[in-house]
């Protein structure tokens, strides 16, 4: 067995070897560009990994990691696209650099090599693969759209943002494991067990970076601290708040909700307060907690060595274990 | 054997049936919208046509030809936002009934939503439609990149403009016309001949889509007559009258290309009288003649009954005598 770290090595030199531009070039050039901007490669790294707990070489899952990084990729364009971002890992967005038509053109062009990338495998293996794609990209999709009304609805439920992050961030995690699995020819049950841990420590990951968008550590968080409260992000500390709130909380809470203010930080010293008076702050570090032991729980069903299974944990505890 | 207009009603039924809006509703609705805005439907009427002139019912490629339609109205939605524009068949285009992010959005549910439909074949139909539409949808992007890149260059070449418009437009009037073949089973040399047929007549309908937006009959195009000269596209037209002119009238030429008067009228009239002058008129009539040969010609290989080719040759004839 390999290393995480090995894992992100192989895929690294697999991708600087496969990440060239080909004619036309303003199709290719921005392809290249984004996928040369560096990130954790965390999901093909996964279906690296998958692969060989399921018993079989990285080597072969290189084609479906690829696909899988350069979908992640594709959704990233396009997102930042709509969201009007400027910075994507500290860089210009691809819309920036080029203008939103290279975004929207070299998008597709990557949704569709991703699929292309499939055909490296043969008979059920290549089904298998498209097959999850589809249904997952599908699902970003409609995750990515759910986001996108959120902003505009005060309504929105805890269940439905839960199945908003569950689609938009952790179903692509999910597969990402299960195409190793797919390219090893896991059992069905290993297929549905490792895509369940993906997922659910997906949907862990993301509740973590809500909390720690508000509570993190500056130092070390990476992104603003309170970046969601300054941007009246409806994320689950928010919904839970109001939720817990009395009606004279809640009215505050949607006022502060509708503010813009220039100096934002006493706008979110007052929010957080609300977080943790309220309970919304206990109730996500309980979920966070909850969703990641769902996550190793679905570990129990896989018949594959104990040392494999320590190795999924230890991944697991790595990616949540971001200081708080 | 069926008409051309039964497999066009066969189709519409079918789209009807399967077009209808599903959750999220700001995603679907705008798919709904542009799939039912009309058009000749004439790329999934040949994938209809083609299956049952291979033998096969055109029951069963009913949804391959769905994937075929849903990718090219996903190519139109985005279009539309690069060429900015504000009507699609009459109708408001999605990104202005909606927001240019639906049509980003939707569009790539589109596009996902296309090879989903190829789920419905088993083993090496799935694999063939996934892998013929990958290559075609790859080709219709770098087709697009090139149109776009032409904008803002003066050298293109008579042989670049016919890979533009052949990645463009042709490509997928032959993959259309190959995916029926593929549902049907038929043989490998006849999936490249009625692949070859449609490009050829793909590409000679385009010709002479330059030819009549000059040339035509203002009663009967259907587009505006002169538009391409008002928006200085470089069609086959432009570039051969290019060619041909002496350095004199190319620099009249490339002057008159340069130009947007308020009134048209005049710079239409002394352009249209150019591309008579120095034979690009009579050199395009060639052309799309040639190509229309040509792919009759590719008719000849197929094995099948003399009606069945005969039926294409109407296709054929029918596409090509538009009103000039």
């Amino acid at each position: 067995m390999h290393t995480i770290s090995d894992y992100q090595r192989f895929f690294l030199e697999y991708l600087e070897q496969k990440n060239t531009t080909k004619e036309p070039k303003n199709l290719y050039e921005p392809i290249t560009y984004i996928l040369g901007l560096g990130g954790k490669r965390l999901r093909p790294t996964l279906v690296l990994m998958a692969s060989e707990i399921f018993g079989r070489s990285y080597n072969e899952a290189l084609d479906a990691a690829l696909a899988v990084e350069v979908f992640h990729n594709f959704s990233l364009i396009h997102d930042d696209i709509m969201d009007d971002a400027p910075l994507r890992r500290g860089k210009e967005t691809v819309h920036e650099k080029w203008d939103i038509n290279t975004g929207i053109l070299s998008g597709d062009a990557m949704l569709i090599n991703a699929y292309q990338l499939f055909e490296n495998y043969q008979g059920d293996t290549f089904r298998e693969l498209a097959m999850l794609f589809t249904k997952t990209a599908i699902e970003v999709c409609e995750g990515q759209q759910y986001d996108i009304d959120f902003e505009t609805r005060d309504d929105v439920t805890i269940p439905e943002y839960m199945k908003m992050i569950e689609y938009k961030t952790a179903v692509l995690v999910g597969a990402a494991l299960k195409m190793g699995a797919i390219v090893a020819g896991a059992s069905d049950q290993c297929k549905t067990a490792i895509y369940d841990f993906g997922r659910l420590l997906g949907l862990a990951f993301q509740l973590q970076d809500d909390y720690l968008d508000a509570f993190g550590d500056p130092e070390t968080f990476g992104k603003q601290v309170g970046g969601d409260i300054i941007e009246n992000k409806k994320t689950f500390l928010y919904l839970k708040a109001v939720e817990f709130a009395s009606e004279n909380e809640e009215k505050q809470l949607r006022g502060l909700f509708s503010l813009n203010p220039e100096d934002p930080s006493e706008k979110i010293s007052t929010v957080k307060s609300f977080f943790e008076t309220t309970g919304a702050r206990d109730s996500i570090r309980a979920e966070i907690e909850a969703y990641t032991q769902k996550a190793f729980a679905a570990l129990d069903s896989l018949s594959i060595s104990e040392d494999k299974k320590e190795m999924l944990r230890l991944f697991g505890s790595t990616l949540m274990n971001r200081s708080v």
